[in-house]
């Protein structure tokens, strides 16, 4: 261990253990509003967002979040996301596609503060892999969330945030899981970041592009028996692309979720249906190269990814 | 040639020598509705429905032929399927997977009487080859119709109808045709009925389930460069299951049906929109067996076969 990791070690468990931490979330989407929500509840948050408007909006009239049927408003401050202050702990919760555009602004977060990118797929580690910041924490997100405007948000699907080391000391990670934990929004810590991102991936590459192009809910794909051969034929490509020796239990884990979230419409589907660049260049494409460079035929991921590129348009 | 035969062969030449046909048909869809309205300008034309909603309806008010912005009325006769009267030929134009329910009007067509079906893909042949009738001609329709109403339909894209014997003597085809033959509505002769048929089937099982998936027009299929991709993967495995040298032909006939019918919604589109049942077994199952006998594997055309399925629930 390097002694500057110590350092930013000891200083970090300073900071998170004394009461709450200032969050920094960047990026108002569904998930962006979602997070600063329910973090907001025992730390001091700050949301980054892209325009001036929905800033001015958040902080006249505050965040509401929908749940169960009740709907909450939550006080949050909001800034332009070129104007970075000083934080404990930074969110990226915009889509992987978008990280290019705001690449300037981690240039400002100085490089002992601890980042957490919660995008879907895996390009965006290669974008990580470039930063200079010493603590890097990956996470998946397994809830449903819909952002009905532009300071509305919807908790569609209750469900997890996983989170793994990317780059830095494990020692962190417990305490920052510890502060960020609330109920109903529970943070758990994985131990292998690949195993945690592919696992997510797969059942991405699965259930996202099937019911966007088939306009199906979540839970139609285990319903509808001809949706289910679907899924097997799109998970006997991406089985053979990662040389995955335990179909089954991949197959579980997309049936659990599909059941989990009968009723929500995957975010592509709902990025289709709302005419919005989707993620499947960070899903579908990554399979993709990967199939590319160990000279697969996958016909059906290719049917998937064109599909769903054409539908963009 | 049997003496049975040539009695026939005489009979029917006495009859479409002398003056207008006496033409019954079957279905009163889309493609029947526009076949009864351009055959009756030089024939006798008598409908026969299923419902006999349909049957009253036309027998009041006649059809109405929309095209180019014009609308025609037309008087015919309609009749239900179940009463059959002499004809001197008869048009099948119900849906290749509503021939087992009308099989018993089959009984009732004496077998001499020539018979021409115009059923999409190659599932309707089996049919064909138990009936006892001794002239039967097949038909590929390359017309689009929608039916706007149960007596209204809509001629949307000017095509023709190819003609090729099935079962009987090559010379009968010929004066049939002749009696057909009412322009804007042409009829040609084709040598060969399965090289016919299964351009058709080619035609359709590239252009219907990919524009009823993806609720594209026909002209997308080529415009879309994402579309394009899509195309080539479905004929990669048609062309392997029928083992066709000249793939560049076929697409250059599946290109040119798609300009010509750029604006137009496939059949398979419109049923799906419809919430109707689609031919999808009659051409996408067919070719599945094809290529299980032939132990080939053709994901995509799962894929296709599974999706259109599943969305016909």
């Amino acid at each position: 261990m390097s002694p500057v990791a110590v350092s930013v070690n000891m200083n970090l468990e300073y900071k998170i253990g004394g009461g709450f931490m200032r969050i920094g979330i960047i990026g108002g989407g569904a998930i962006g509003l979602l997070f600063a929500c329910y973090l907001s509840k025992s730390n001091q948050v700050t949301l980054y967002c892209r325009t001036n408007e929905q800033v001015r909006l958040i902080n006249k009239y505050g965040i509401y979040l929908k749940h169960h049927g009740t709907v909450d408003n939550f006080t949050i401050k909001a800034q332009p996301s070129d104007e970075i202050s000083a934080e404990d702990l930074f969110i990226i919760a915009v889509k992987q596609y978008q990280l290019e555009q705001i690449e300037r602004v981690f240039h400002h977060i100085p490089s002992q503060t601890p980042l957490i990118f919660i995008q879907n797929g895996v390009a965006h580690l290669k974008f990580i892999e470039n930063l200079s910041h010493e603590t890097i924490i990956v996470g998946v997100v397994e809830h449903g969330a819909l952002k009905e405007k532009t300071n509305y948000v919807h908790h569609t699907g209750e469900g997890l945030t996983r989170l793994a080391i990317f780059r830095g000391n494990e020692q962190f990670v417990g305490p920052i899981i510890h502060k960020l934990n609330t109920i109903p929004f529970p943070f758990i810590f994985e131990k292998d970041y690949l195993e945690m991102v592919f696992g997510k991936l797969i059942v991405n590459a699965v259930i996202n592009p099937l019911t966007a192009i088939l306009k199906a809910k979540n839970g139609e794909l285990m319903l509808n028996s001809h949706y289910l051969h679907l899924v097997h034929l799109v998970l006997d490509e991406v089985v053979k692309i990662l040389d995955i020796s335990d179909r089954e239990k991949v197959f579980m884990r997309i049936k659990t979720i599909c059941e989990n979230t009968a009723s929500n419409q995957s975010s592509m589907l709902k990025d289709i249906l709302n005419h919005r660049q989707t993620e499947i260049d960070g899903i579908i494409g990554g399979l993709l190269n990967m199939a590319e460079t160990k000279d697969l035929k996958v016909p059906v991921l290719q049917f998937l990814y064109h599909s769903i590129k054409g539908m963009e348009r």
